[in-house]
């Protein structure tokens, strides 16, 4: 059963992909066997973070990314967790999924996964579907987020590089400055250049990295998503980044770096589940609560009790 | 030491209350004997969540609720975890902290927390903050986060009550139903209802809950938070909403639920401390990464021989 379904997941098959996924998303038990198994079949696909504020233009500039990467041969996986973009679906009020030419005009691979109730999180999830897309071929997986969150930033420090989308709107780029989403990026794509505001914008982000808000430099793009200006500049900067990256032994680092990471989220996920799939813990956990609840013990010694008796 | 700082904090005092949330925020070890000692003094405030998109007014609204709440006798603190907050100070870039009109005219508090990087996620330290608060008086805690993000709209479901605030711009609404944060919401704010759009919004929401998108009906309420209109009636709505829960038995039943949660995940970060504050555990954790790294060890099979390993 398994067996097969590696073997539909190495042949690239979208069925098989999709299945694999929800799994991560909702089964994370079965899907640590899975992983298990794509094991030696990733690492292959680098991984690209779009992350930025609602409405900059994000899904768009994915899309045009993605038709562009196709027509050069490489194929692209997408996971957005960004409940604004269009690429979530869930249409809802008339809202309507804008765009799908990436997967019109080739074989993008575009999922969406819910931001919220995630066992174990969005990064785990993320991390982990975007194994499954590496181990069924893909060359390129772009996972987009919603630059606002703890963890959704958190996701965007699981990728090879990161891209942080900001457009001439107001308050764009304090928003991106002080929700720490800068602190992520590796290279900046100013989109909807031709709305007034643009050049002030990068002017005013150099400044900030010229007064040591940031320690190195980043490239910053400017682009017209919606008519593909500028894209095939955003790619090639992704490819220079990515080979000085490898060239330098940058991008050895930073996949231990995320693999050290993920490897303690997931002794914590195990560790989470042991504890609360203990015979008898919704009562041990009810019992404490009451003792909160009516004033009897106060909250952390409550916890302290309540741990010890459930690692007994 | 810390009977002194309990003392003042029970006073009331600014500083005492400010050094408490920091200890929180930084020192979350030494903030469960300083909550434990507080817990007698802790329930008495009534917890208001105020959630909604980057840019709807909702510190706006927030200012001119603490002004009238302090006009009508009460103390009130308020807590920023919503990085666009004007509240959350950090000027970058020429941004301004638009207006502290509460704590001019009164005795309001205001804290801004940071939303990442906090020990033990932001949802644990914003619990305990408002605990802080609550013991040192306050009559009304409200806290502000922002409606997108896994781990801000955990936040919002830790207060008696929660307002999602809403403006007539475009995709406001649409963002929040996909969002998740309509799903938090006890009470709809639709601010900026000089705008156009503002009667189209609120027809949209309530199609929305009639297609039974939401079990329970919501009371929508319209306001102009700049110049204050509308804010006396979110102030009786919200109050209405308190007394009614109260009466129903449902606000005891939310309360005791929010402790379960705390409850939980304390365990969950007492646990996660003690598994990696183990000796060797960096040099486990750096040996298990190694072996993911060069291929010799899936992730997920590293990972249960290392919690083996740390718990050995």
């Amino acid at each position: 059963m398994i067996a097969e379904l590696v073997r539909s997941i190495l042949e690239g098959d979208p069925r098989a992909v999709a299945q694999a996924i929800s799994t991560v998303e909702n089964e994370p038990a079965e899907a640590q066997t899975l992983l298990s198994a794509l094991h030696a079949k990733v690492g292959r696909a680098a991984r690209i973070g779009i992350t930025g504020p609602p409405g900059v233009g994000k899904s768009t500039l994915i899309n045009e990314m993605a038709v562009r990467e196709q027509a050069r041969g490489r194929r692209v996986g997408v996971i957005a967790v960004d409940p604004t973009s269009p690429f979530t679906g869930g249409a809802l009020l008339g809202d309507r999924v804008r765009m799908h030419k990436a997967t019109d005009e080739g074989a993008a691979f575009i999922r969406s996964m819910a931001s919220r109730g995630m066992a174990g999180g969005i990064a785990r999830a993320t991390a982990d579907a975007a194994d499954v897309l590496d181990a069924a071929g893909k060359d390129v997986v772009i996972i987009e987020t919603i630059g606002v969150g703890q963890s959704e930033i958190e996701v965007s420090r699981l990728t090879d590089c990161t891209l942080v989308v900001l457009s001439p709107e107001s308050g764009d780029s304090i928003q991106a400055m002080k929700s720490g989403i800068m602190e992520v990026a590796d290279l900046i794509v100013i989109n909807k250049k031709d709305r007034p505001g643009a050049d002030r914008l990068m002017h005013d982000l150099r400044s900030a990295f010229e007064l040591g808000l940031r320690k190195r430099n980043v490239e910053m793009i400017q682009t017209s998503a919606y008519n593909g200006t500028g894209v095939p500049e955003v790619l090639e900067a992704v490819d220079r980044y990515l080979e000085h990256a490898r060239t330098s032994g940058s991008f050895r680092e930073r996949r231990r770096r995320i693999l050290g990471h993920r490897l303690r989220s997931a002794c914590e996920f195990m560790m989470r589940q042991s504890l609360w799939d203990r015979a008898g813990a919704p009562r041990m956990l009810d019992h404490a609560t009451e003792a909160v609840f009516n004033g009897s013990r106060p909250l952390y010694e409550a916890a302290r009790d309540l741990l010890k008796e459930l690692s007994s």
